[in-house]
């Protein structure tokens, strides 16, 4: 951030007053502009025993395989959202169900919130990604997982699954080795 | 949003290239400038079977009851910062337990996410704080909770704890009736 979004000028960095933490704040009109995490939001569609998978189009990670997800916008809830990611990236309607992984990714600033979810109807790629499957716990291909989120939740959720429960799992993710 | 905080020229409002919804865009440098949900983290902090509440030296909400709770920072995680806003708000240390709220305010742009937690050691007034004080379930100053999604919490915190059971529960609030 180099200038003010309200009135153009120029940026400085400074502690304001009552605060703890340095900010941009704006010299010239005293805007204070706030950085904070964004959320990322998704799901794991079921059909019977087998998972929805996206193989990605875009970057980070192109050609990797990742779960519906994506930022929440404003004026969305976390399902809503969860769903509208899934209609995008996976052509598929879901009935979301419960929140199970929270995954804060601190360095990209991000926190991560996957859902249970139950595929309705057919799926296909959207435009963000070049195939979408479904596979069995068995046949999910580890070693080509887009994100440390995604592996996460789908090792939570395959764990869960086994075990006949249904938990809400939070870990902290460092960068993933690439 | 009136100028790019990039490059300082005026933004236009359109929907970029590959993309659904309008957003600032600079026709400068090309940056696209998104604007997504915040998250406000906070906690119950327990001591036996009374809980905390601060009573708000803050707009909006001057003189209302609410949990410790603010905006996530980046470079924090989840349960770090509702830790961190109770030490702010409440000069009280905790340790936080599970995430057992989490309420979506569409019409402010926020996700609320609350935890169950203990409190360890002593409290008092933050800045942010015109006094902090222990409650027990009885003594909740219900009539003058600071925001719905305070109130949600208390009420599922308290109906989890009569039942026995430790639960997490979700929400989508409107506007609060003032």
């Amino acid at each position: 951030m180099n200038y003010c979004s309200a009135c153009g000028s120029e940026v400085i960095v400074k502690v304001p007053g009552g605060d703890h933490l340095p900010r941009h704040v704006c010299p010239s009109c005293g805007a204070v502009h706030y950085q904070n995490p964004k959320i990322v939001v998704g799901c794991v569609p079921q059909e019977g025993d087998r998972i929805l998978l996206c193989k990605r189009a875009i970057e980070p990670r192109y050609g990797y395989w990742t779960l519906p997800a994506g930022f929440m916008e404003n004026g969305e809830t976390l399902v809503e959202g969860a769903a509208r990611e899934t209609r995008e990236e996976a052509l598929a309607e879901v009935d979301i169900e419960d929140l199970f992984a929270v995954v804060n990714v601190v360095h990209a600033q991000q926190v991560h919130m996957l859902f249970r979810a139950r595929l309705v109807g057919g799926f296909g790629a959207g435009d963000e990604s070049l195939e979408v499957q479904l596979f069995s716990e068995d046949r999910v291909p580890w070693d080509d997982i887009a994100f440390g989120s995604v592996r996460y939740a789908l090792e939570k959720f395959f764990e869960d699954r086994r075990e006949g429960v249904q938990r809400m799992h939070m870990t902290a993710l460092k960068p993933m080795p690439r």
